[in-house]
């Protein structure tokens, strides 16, 4: 058992999710519990924060307000786009970090993020092993893009998951509503995995799903997407939904916005239109089929639309910053959390085991090709049986005034030392 | 008291709402209820349906799936876009819709829709009475746009607004997330009347709001929008949010596509690339401030989101469908049912009044000036005080596998006579 005392840091890295700050209030709950944890710090933005000294005093914050994290959706303590330097390219980055490691006794540190950050935790863990300065680092997952490898899956993907099923499910109320044509590509986050676009799949699951899906990991081909369109304008009497990947790309490598870029349009500024995926889809099936055709773009709404967050997702999301800090109270170093599945007669359970950093770091799993059906256009049962019993279950903020309650954090910075 | 049997029949007309199929359901039920009404059908698409003999047989579905249509969102029984020529030049399809009436012995017509549809129901109406055929017409108001006269609020507003509301919440938590420049316009619906726009203000009341809000009912200045823009983006370190109605326009009434439509970009088959107000807006400030500007267009998820659904707006829209029902079998035609508020002590409750259909048809409520705040970027306390009450509570649909169980009609067509 590891009796070392000192502060403890977490930070928050990449793209919000609904569910990072369930993470941070794991790790701020269980270290202010820990009784070797002296102090317990917020950086600011990520390893940025760590580099300033910018550091929330997370001592000072109430307890309810830290709960409340839980539902509240983004990063609290803000994030960063921050990548270190290559350690032999330029070491000042990491001696800066031991500097300030050894400033504020910080003994514990816990980073919070997908694999580009994961591979941040990991060059840290490795240079302060190499320096000889005991401390013990944890990666806490979070990504909506559910792309980490090792783990069964990933904080933050169920609950924009749940918002992709939901809002589609919506959508096809909405969108068939008339008896004339309506045709909609909507466009889902995801530049090289397709598991948020594959949420599509559970509102097909639940009879009122798109008509066509399209992931990254099936190259994209123009002369099937018109002749799939097009066979289901006639099924379907004009009336086709239609969710894509953002970042579906040819066999040649090409994304959809550059398969018009000779022929692209140019603004007023004389700057080129480039449209997003959907957008250009859109302009694209308009003139082929000659109907309107409708864009939709979930945009930053499908990761921070906490309103619809998964149950299922806030507790692990939570359970993972909790067992991070148990785990680097207790000796253990240079892991990140990750979760397996269980399934016993049915009933889903998570196991959270520990997955060595540089496993992790910068890895990439994608959607198994065999989850996808023979077409290429919808997923297989295999997916709708993974996914399902990580959506479940209702975890929306507290009501106020009938809008949601989030934490109001007093961000009070550490004096620098 | 009015004893005369017949047929019930509805009609829903216009773009969806999140609880138009709730007083739909109020419709149904009240109507199946009442021993006066022999038959109760659904029109599918409006008036068309009407026109064209084709009605669901409302007795033959589940009453458990009735009562579902609440939480259901958009048109259940179809929708359509459909204007009555006016008397005077074309009777063919008032004589039409006499002759359906008197075959299927239709004495209760009710019309769910906005100021077009009430229009449509004031007309037969009219034709109706003027035709010595007994009948008894009602509208049940519907429109996010909550624009309709003399009411003082319409349900499918509060839904869209609580979702308006929440979103943008959610969004500033989001957008605020890095410690770099980030700038975004988020267009909501609303062509005339900014009633859905101003909704952005119980964000701002709540702390996490945009920073300016544009409301069609203020002209539209380019130039003190760029002002307006620079001042928020150096007080807030760059990160600001802009909430616009799709409709706002400039003193000479033109829409924002059409102040860059000289200059406007034409696509690879020479069509000209209008984009959304958000869109042109976005491509106007990365100009201006050489900064990234991101649009985000609420699109059809606004008005559809029933995962939002106010529970107050669920009960009046049911509501309305009832008191419609009650209306016309106690001998009352030619009558929209409206809402008067009122305030006990802080204490809200909604009287179902009936609004004479010619006073609601055609007509339009736009937000009152002085709700405005001077500069034209904001509502004032007054709009806030109006809005809250609509907006309390939650009334979601029941889950199932973690997703929205929506109602699931059988939709029989009735046999054509």
């Amino acid at each position: 058992m590891n009796k070392l005392k000192g502060a403890a840091i977490i930070g928050q890295s990449g793209g919000p999710t609904s569910v990072i700050n369930a993470s941070a209030a794991g790790v701020f709950l269980e270290a202010l519990n820990q009784p070797n944890v002296t102090k317990v710090y917020g950086a600011a933005h990520g390893i940025r924060g760590i580099l300033n000294e910018e550091f929330y005093d997370i001592n000072q914050e109430d307890i309810k307000e830290l709960e409340l994290l839980k539902t509240t959706p983004s990063s609290s303590i803000g994030s960063v786009r921050y990548k270190l330097k290559d350690l032999n390219v330029d070491d000042s980055e990491y001696k800066k970090l031991l500097e300030v490691f050894k400033k504020y006794d910080i003994r514990y540190f816990f980073y919070n993020g997908g694999n580009d950050s994961m591979d941040t935790c990991n060059k840290i863990s490795k240079f302060m092993k190499n320096s000889g300065y005991e401390c013990y680092c944890m990666g806490v997952p979070k990504t909506i893009d559910n792309d980490l490898a090792v783990t069964d899956h990933c904080p933050g993907y169920a609950s924009a998951a749940k918002y992709v099923a939901t809002t589609l499910m919506e959508l096809k109320c909405d969108a068939t509503v008339y008896d004339t044509p309506m045709v909609a590509v909507v466009e889902i986050m995801g530049r090289n995995a397709g598991w948020l676009t594959a949420a599509a799949q559970l509102a097909v699951y639940k009879g009122a799903g798109p008509d066509l899906i399209y992931l990254p990991e099936i190259p994209f081909d123009l002369d099937k997407f018109y002749a799939d369109v097009e066979k289901k304008y006639k099924e379907n009497n004009g009336q086709v939904i239609i969710a894509v990947s953002e970042g579906i790309k040819t066999k040649e490598g090409k994304y959809v916005p550059e398969l018009v870029a000779d022929s692209i349009a140019v603004d007023a500024f004389g700057h080129k239109q480039m449209g997003g995926t959907a957008q250009v889809l859109a302009d694209l099936l308009k003139n082929k089929l000659n109907v309107k055709v409708r864009p939709i773009e979930f945009s930053l709404i499908q990761r921070c639309a906490q309103h619809l967050a998964s149950k299922v997702d806030v507790e692990e999301a939570f359970n993972a910053g909790r067992e991070a800090v148990k785990a680097a109270t207790s000796g253990i170093t240079d892991y990140m959390i990750g979760f397996k599945r269980h399934m016993d007669n049915g009933v889903y359970s998570c196991e959270y085991i520990k997955v060595p950093l540089e496993e992790v770091a910068n890895a990439e799993k994608t959607v198994p090709l065999e989850w996808i059906n023979k077409d290429g256009t919808g997923l297989t049962q295999a997916y709708v049986d993974y996914a399902l019993p990580l959506i479940q279950g209702d975890a929306a903020a507290p009501l106020e005034d009938g809008l949601p309650r989030f934490a109001k954090l007093k961000k009070v910075f550490v004096d620098k030392k």
